[in-house]
């Protein structure tokens, strides 16, 4: 059995209900979305039509709560270790279990996500560091009910760490790949000053450049605006852990 | 007006009606797959469960004819210079033109085509050259009523030149991405008896490898085999152009 494995078991037996960020190293993580198949069409023209913050890993069968390409044998009712759930738009308590909340047309969306690429930039020279998550300026490309904003995760790193950065994760295309803007945050219109996660950003150290990705908080953004009857997702910091590796995934 | 614009209005008029494979060396070409919008969803989840075969760049909204995202202001019914058209699995005479099929469920679908990497692989060393459309005994994975092999082409080079093909088409991941075989036919039971486009093969000649790309003639195989009520596709080796350049689509 592998480490994902026993980790996911844990979780289904509620003896790890902690974040998953940081830990299983080699994994590729997943940012889970769950929405009732009236919703998933257009969602999923919505992830096509934005490949780099919406990476679409893997789509269920309605009603089937197994990821067979990417975990077979997990469950993705119980194998998360917290989830967010949202009725209408608005947000309800956490939970570590949502067998109760599964519907026969319940679909789950596995959307790639850069936690992936932070064991393999370590490995590459680019030590892990603090991320921001941002709103900003640009919009997504909109199907049928979607629209919204593209959400970015920040990182401030020297020059010589973002040229390393560039052209590792431009071999994870489904994980957001290369980013999509360094430099002046007002270009992207980056709202430093109410960060989704993390603190405000009053100024960017000397000698650092900022370097900014699509992130995958961006389609559960724009899912959460068109307030479906139900949407679950895993909880911040807590993603999926699938059976995949991440060197292995790098070469499409 | 740029040349594929050119190339596309020249279509619309009915003055091009012959290929344009091996033409506007630069642009992005694609395959069409045109299906009501009741086949859809099951198309899409198919797709995405096979990116290699099956890489979708555009997904157009029901009874639109342009492709907003690839080539602002093209008709997908009148810009393409011959189509296929397919009922119930049948194929009928081809057209230069489906205004009179295009109806208010018609959804496209642009898939990455191979082609679109022909003119950056000769730059880096490795001539156009012959190629095979071959059925394979690998299968694709399922999505409600798709399912079939997968179809690959393949093209016979030096290891000299396999090697550069595989690093450059590694950097295409909506065009196939990088091969995914090379050497010996049997080991994915490639059919060099029947190939679906070129002659039978006897034998590969003597210095040269062949090497096995996923192809865009999966999908179009798998949507018929499901017998749709009306399917539209370029007709072979006459795909649609787009206006993005393929020196600028590589890099994800």
């Amino acid at each position: 059995m592998t480490e994902a494995q026993k980790a996911r078991l844990a979780m289904r037996r509620g003896e790890w209900t902690g974040p998953t960020k940081h830990t299983l190293p080699g994994y590729v993580k997943c940012n889970l979305v769950v929405l009732p198949k009236a919703d998933a069409y257009d969602f999923i023209v919505f992830c096509l039509r934005n490949p780099k913050p919406c990476p679409v890993l893997e789509v269920t069968d309605p009603g089937d709560p197994e990821p067979r390409l990417s975990a077979p044998g997990a469950d993705l009712r119980t194998d998360l270790p917290r989830y967010s759930v949202y009725r209408n738009g608005l947000r309800e308590g956490d939970v570590t279990d949502v067998r109760q909340l599964w519907r026969e047309d319940s679909v789950a969306f596995l959307i790639g996500s850069g936690m992936t690429w932070d064991d393999p930039l370590e490995r590459a020279g680019v030590p892990k560091m603090k991320t921001w998550v941002l709103e900003t300026k640009l919009q997504t490309v909109p199907a049928g009910r979607f629209h919204g904003p593209v959400v970015v995760t920040m990182r401030c790193m020297t020059p010589a760490q973002a040229v390393i950065a560039c052209q590792l994760t431009a071999r994870f295309p489904m994980n957001h790949g290369s980013p999509l803007h360094f430099g002046d945050p007002a270009a992207i219109g980056a709202d430093l000053e109410h960060p989704i996660v993390g603190q405000p950003v009053k100024e960017i150290p000397a000698g650092l450049v900022p370097v900014f990705w699509a992130c995958g908080v961006t389609p559960q953004w724009v899912a959460l605006a068109s307030k479906p009857e139900l949407m679950i997702t895993h909880a911040p910091g807590h993603s999926f852990v699938t059976d995949l590796l991440a060197d292995q995934i790098c070469l499409p």
